[in-house]
């Protein structure tokens, strides 16, 4: 790769589109004529709010966001989301939770905090391999919301399908797999990604919220940065935001307009997974840890059969230039993530390298 | 300036030191032979912690911080910070704050959620114009911290004396002060400062906690990222922080290191401020908003005998390539932020600037 670069399988922060680098680069040390880098603007002044605007006008037009929903940017990443959302949306202290890995555990942990939670679906029994039958939940009539983390970045699992919520407002994480495949907003109530996976820099998410649902009661109740109104009310500039990843996911959002956006980007992920998925079910040592129907395009998780060999591939890979296979801690194995930026080129490389290396020791 | 750059006067996000925008683009494309930019390695990598740790230790050095102080980077700037301190200091439920103008407002706003608060001095009086007197202070026994914003950054006052707090530990907000001039950190049990004020690009504050007063009863009861302990216990990575923060505040540390240190930044900050302060001292046009004996080094706001010549020197100043002078838009008049990084040179030629304009208008 260009500028000595590698191929980096990180689940996140993980690759960003080369141009995208190279603008950012560009533009450091005087942003087209202001005389400033954008980390230097005052949030108020004129030249960001353009940039804010744009961000916010391209990642509608990629997502066909309709106009009822807010599009928030908020610090605090995904742990401040898995208690934002009960802390606004508990109004009457129930909600539904589907428990499908690390990510939703954790939610299911914040929430508990605020409410009662019931966990109507788990696919725990089988450590996380598959997602769960949601098309008959046991949801009350009382319940604020379904809950999903809708792409489990250490289990590497995704829907296929949305569960059917019963005119419950359905809550999507979809942080690792954000702006990978088309989505119908309406069909959901509030869908929040962490940016630091499929877009950019660390350090921000993006909440995308059906205006009824922020509510007017919660000014005194709620630590002001909380509240879910003070961002929509101001805009997301109510205090200082994160601005430089608003301004590298912008980029972004202009990347994947150009190159054909989403529709194009599902096509891709889905030809670049095929690649890996095809060569994992045919190997003979690896073999990947998710059943068929339910894997993730984002994360592929996969193992040896032992954990000595696991660790004698992640020490392979990395020697030839392929970075951050190593699988989660708390999972173990092997883990590619080939997120919107990966170059087929990149999983080709890996596929080739990791036959190779099964010949070798077969 | 080079590469076109203007003189910034904003007062957040603001200026930083040229050669670290130069060396950060340069590092852009390949983060010295790691193959990727630091936007995207992983938070856990090695080259990562790497970072991380170097930040940590220059931070350490440069503030000379005991050993019994955890440094914290964490995400949701000063508007998180207003509520997590109340949340994880307020034992006994009573704190005490010294009101000098609207970050310190702000911060009773929320502490009020939590708690009892006791405004223990003021100068609401005077538009806050001066630091109360805080040598006597009515402190209650059972209070559980007393709180300052160190330095004012809408009014532009700043303490040159601590209050005397009686024995209970001191919180401050330095954000607009933070790394300007030494501070003994023993004297206080808390201090914090946004970064993109003095330091870096926003998105985090610095959290410097004497360890006694990390709870570890709170687990249950806090949303988990509001918890200091959370931070604490994972050396800020509990989550993904905002690496890129981390990265660009890292190099802001070393070169004031190799500058001199705090110390000289303090000389070169009062030198830069008297420029400015005799200039006004002696102009029968503009006049500074503050008594001089608490004019912040940082903040200098000022005004003309009329708003609408306030507005037509900042439009004046704009055309002549200085970058956001106008005022708060809660004060109104003028404002010089004049951090760090802005250089003498710049303040000679917005007073000179500044002093042809009074002679064109006498």
């Amino acid at each position: 790769m260009k500028y000595g670069r590698t191929y980096n399988f990180s689940a996140g922060p993980a690759m960003m589109p080369e141009e995208v680098l190279e603008e950012i680069a560009a533009e450091m040390m005087n942003y087209r004529g202001s005389g400033m880098c954008v980390m230097e603007m005052s949030h108020r002044s004129k030249v960001f709010q353009e940039i804010l605007d744009e961000a916010k006008a391209d990642i509608k037009k990629l997502m066909d966001i309709p106009d009822n929903y807010k599009i928030l940017f908020i610090q605090g990443g995904g742990t401040l989301q898995f208690s934002m959302i009960p802390m606004n949306l508990m109004k009457n202290g129930v909600a539904c939770y589907v428990e499908t890995g690390a990510w939703s555990k954790k939610a299911i942990a914040e929430a508990k905090k605020v409410g009662e939670v019931k966990v109507v679906a788990s696919s725990a029994d089988k450590k996380f391999s598959y997602i769960p039958d949601c098309s008959d939940l046991d949801i009350p009539a009382n319940a604020d919301y379904v809950y999903i983390c809708e792409n489990e970045t250490i289990h590497g699992l995704t829907y296929h399908k949305l569960p059917d919520t019963k005119g419950v407002p359905l809550v999507s994480d979809q942080s690792s797999m954000f702006l990978s495949r088309p989505c119908n907003v309406a069909d959901y109530g509030l869908i929040w990604g962490g940016v630091q996976k499929n877009i950019g820099p660390a350090g921000m998410a993006v909440v995308i919220i059906r205006e009824d649902l922020i509510r007017d009661d919660l000014d005194d109740k709620l630590p002001i940065y909380m509240n879910y109104k003070t961002h929509a009310d101001a805009d997301s500039l109510y205090n200082t935001p994160n601005c430089w990843a608003i301004y590298c996911c912008g980029k972004v959002f202009k990347y994947l307009l150009k190159n054909g956006g989403l529709e194009a980007m599902a096509k891709r992920n889905e030809e670049k997974a095929a690649v890996l998925y095809d060569f994992l079910d045919q190997s003979k040592l690896f073999t990947g840890a998710v059943v068929k129907e339910d894997r993730s395009l984002m994360n592929v998780p996969f193992v040896t059969p032992s954990k000595e060999q696991d660790a004698d591939v992640v020490a392979a890979t990395k020697a030839a230039g392929f970075d951050n296979l190593k699988g989660h801690k708390s999972v173990g194995g092997l883990r590619a993530s080939i997120y919107n930026a990966m170059p087929k080129e990149g999983v080709e490389a890996l596929v080739e390298f990791l036959s190779r290396y099964e010949k070798e020791h077969a």
